[in-house]
């Protein structure tokens, strides 16, 4: 799958300007794996060099497949006018995201090099809402009037798709819609879609208006792209029309797209997991500024939620400097409540995320983290148990028989800590969420800091029942 | 989208045996709508019922967007022979990953009443290993002789379509392979890959074998899903072929699956960084036992590790006593190292599950994160020089002249700390790979752990600095 001697191989022909021989190195292999050598080992100026030799589609296809960030490099550095070309054979969606990410001067340099429809049409995906179903549709879809037979259909296709992304959905649309008050383009009705299997297997004289499904399921321009994402996956398909609210067709978002939002949507809920604001781009490659600031907000709620601890153990100074040893064995027990809270927060958040537990639920989930937590406690206060019994030093005792006072003191409260600790996890996602928030707040460093500060009152208040 | 009339519609049609009305609906809509309602509000036996008048390929289509525990239950509690024609309907993944999921009595008797072929064909799919491209992969395809021309291949796959889950790539080939010496199955060789979209723009007497792609990506049986999911998502393809040591075809894993894996790959993702063992299917449903052990494992392993934080405190008693104040500033200086740590941990290991950085990388990351940390340290460390030098109240302190003293180690403790969590955070899970391990086996609870410890002796260090 790899392609060890591509690297070598285009090196050579670079040397020897052999175009002949770069022309069909591009042609023969899939796009994204000449798209994926060169951005390992070239400059930008040296991937201009190997692509350049290729028909303007096959150039756009393996632009396309680079990361945004090596494209924006391609076209800041050049002054070739072939990039407008080259735009114009991109996919729509795409297109958009490059535009998006240059520097508004190269922006309108590259845009006077485009024709005027497309300029249009990339103008239009321009303003959508980014993290929204708009930002992520492409016009660039097949569609056809519901009077034509299959086999007329098929006819039209043949001319339709060579600019198509997707031919496999087609959409069956009506008359203009009234056009929008504001000005703009008068959008077509969609009345529904047909597979083109479907047409295939159709007999060719009949009529697509009765071929094609009308119970469609269709995305809102400002939807959620996770929303369209979810959607898209539980219904298997492998593309989705987007719709304005008189049901004229504006565009579709495709299978390929959603798989990359899936993927991002799991990285920004790693990151919402550990307490970093979501990190924009590749993480060699995002600012540092702004990577420091989507730490440094986390970490100083945190710490400064954190320092009612200093409050917490403050109250119990008389019975520290009583026990000094109680001191010791606080970091322990602590840690029992950020790891149990935070295996439960990350278990219940991810179960609400995939629809599996819903608020209404809590009564199940707390009945089985109550379980849960006194299993898990049981186990924790076993082995503080014998840690404490058996490997506690007597110098670090005042008094020999503190011993069994100091068993019982860290078992009891590892086992409220940890019990405690599940508790507070599992319920306090399912609380934000009722509240209208969203659960994913509930992150493993603020589940610790929580638990660290009621923690506190457990274990000296549990001391306070075996030693004063 | 959702259907809310829907529930109380079939509710009524049940009531008055209205087979034809729950006929219609069936077929009217998408099957994973009346599947996600019917899941909701229904009983096994009443799904049955609303199901039962629809033609099997709706039935089963139906029937396999219900969740593999609904569908258990379902044949489980039914003595129904159309159990066996409609298994035989269902796509073939699908059924493979119910019968896996059923007892052992269960699947015998299920497996008498389906026909010799499907019977064959679903104790193929049953060896693969969970996990694998085996386990994934459907024997559902189209596939057609290269000699065959373009017209030809479309009145074919008019008779072959119904049954195929996907007909948009046709699979061309060629003659048998030489049959597997343990027995089994010969497979014929994949010459190549044509799409529909091709099949359709090509003149009616092109040859497939000309028009076929011949340099596809192909999987192999005991590839790993996630690697099978990254390869077609890097590729965009609907589905990829996969072959046998010879290069012979046995199946395909098409773009819905690879979705399914990539959600439960992030929910694993998720789960090992809050270090939960993968628990398997849902949350609510998931064994007690097999969650309890996935849970408890880790929790011990964290919570034996933790215990040194025990002899590092310890090893500082005669300063604790002496300075009482220094302990309770423990819980909130220790914290800043776990959070700063799981911080950069979770950014360095999605990082590298999405290969933006390699082992070779090491040296970038450790520039980066050491400014990175520096930036974070003065942030953090003036937030406590504030809350300390101006919040202490004097009768924690045994000497009014030790706050100057307690406000240079608090402060220099929390800018070290937050150092030291942000390289060990960064540093462990590339020197974990480099070892060969997964590193994600760095899971938040485990850098915590380790900055604990070595936090406590940054505390004190410092403290003695200023205090001894």
């Amino acid at each position: 799958m790899s392609h060890p001697l591509f690297g070598p191989e285009v090196r050579e022909m670079l040397a020897e300007h052999d175009t002949e021989g770069l022309r069909s190195l591009c042609d023969s292999l899939h796009p994204a794996t000449v798209a994926e050598v060169l951005d390992d080992e070239f400059t930008p100026e040296q991937i201009w060099e190997v692509i350049s030799p290729s028909d303007l589609r096959t150039q756009a296809a393996i632009f396309e497949y680079l990361p945004t960030s090596r494209q924006v490099e391609m076209v800041e550095g050049t002054g070739r006018p072939q990039v407008g070309k080259l735009v114009e054979k991109m996919s729509h969606d795409d297109r958009a995201d490059l535009l998006r990410r240059l520097p508004a001067r190269v922006r309108e340099a590259l845009l006077r090099l485009v024709d005027e429809a497309d300029r249009r049409d990339i103008a239009t995906l321009f303003t959508y809402e980014p993290g929204t179903v708009g930002s992520l549709m492409t016009t660039d879809y097949a569609w056809l009037p519901p009077s034509l037979t299959a086999a007329e259909a098929i006819d039209q296709l043949r001319q339709q798709a060579p600019d198509r992304e997707t031919i496999y959905y087609v959409y069956v649309l009506g008359e203009h819609c009234r056009p929008p008050a504001g000005g703009g383009v008068a959008t077509r009705r969609l009345l529904g879609i047909v597979s083109l299997r479907d047409l295939i297997l159709a007999p060719r004289h009949a009529k697509i208006g009765d071929l094609m499904e009308t119970e469609f399921v269709a995305l809102k321009l400002d939807d959620d792209r996770k929303t369209a994402a979810e959607t898209l996956a539980r219904y298997d398909f492998i593309a989705m029309p987007v719709v304005d609210p008189d049901g004229g067709m504006l565009g579709i978002v495709t299978h390929d797209d959603v798989i990359d939002v899936l993927q991002q949507e799991a990285t920004e809920d790693l990151q919402k997991q550990a307490g970093v604001g979501p990190i924009e781009g590749a993480y060699l490659e995002a600012r540092f500024a702004s990577v420091w600031w989507n730490r440094v907000k986390w970490l100083s709620a945190v710490f400064v939620a954190q320092m009612f601890t200093i409050n917490a153990m403050a109250f119990f100074q008389v019975k520290i400097e009583a026990v000094t040893v109680l001191a010791i064995f606080v970091p322990l027990c602590l840690s029992v409540g950020g790891n149990t809270g935070s295996q439960a927060a990350t278990l219940v958040i991810r179960a609400m995320a995939l629809g599996e537990v819903r608020v209404a639920d809590w009564v199940r989930v707390f009945r089985r983290e109550l379980l849960m937590g006194t299993a898990l406690a049981l186990s924790l206060g076993a082995l503080a148990l014998i840690r404490t019994y058996f490997l506690t030093p007597e110098h670090l005792l005042h008094r020999a028989d503190h011993l069994i006072q100091l068993t019982n003191t860290i078992s009891f409260a590892v086992m409220g800590i940890c019990l405690w600790g599940t508790i507070l996890g599992s319920m306090l996602p399912i609380a934000i969420q009722k509240m209208g928030f969203d659960p994913a707040l509930m992150s493993s460093p603020i589940i610790a800091t929580l638990s660290d500060v009621s923690g506190i009152f457990i274990f000296f208040g549990v001391a306070t029942l075996f030693f004063f």
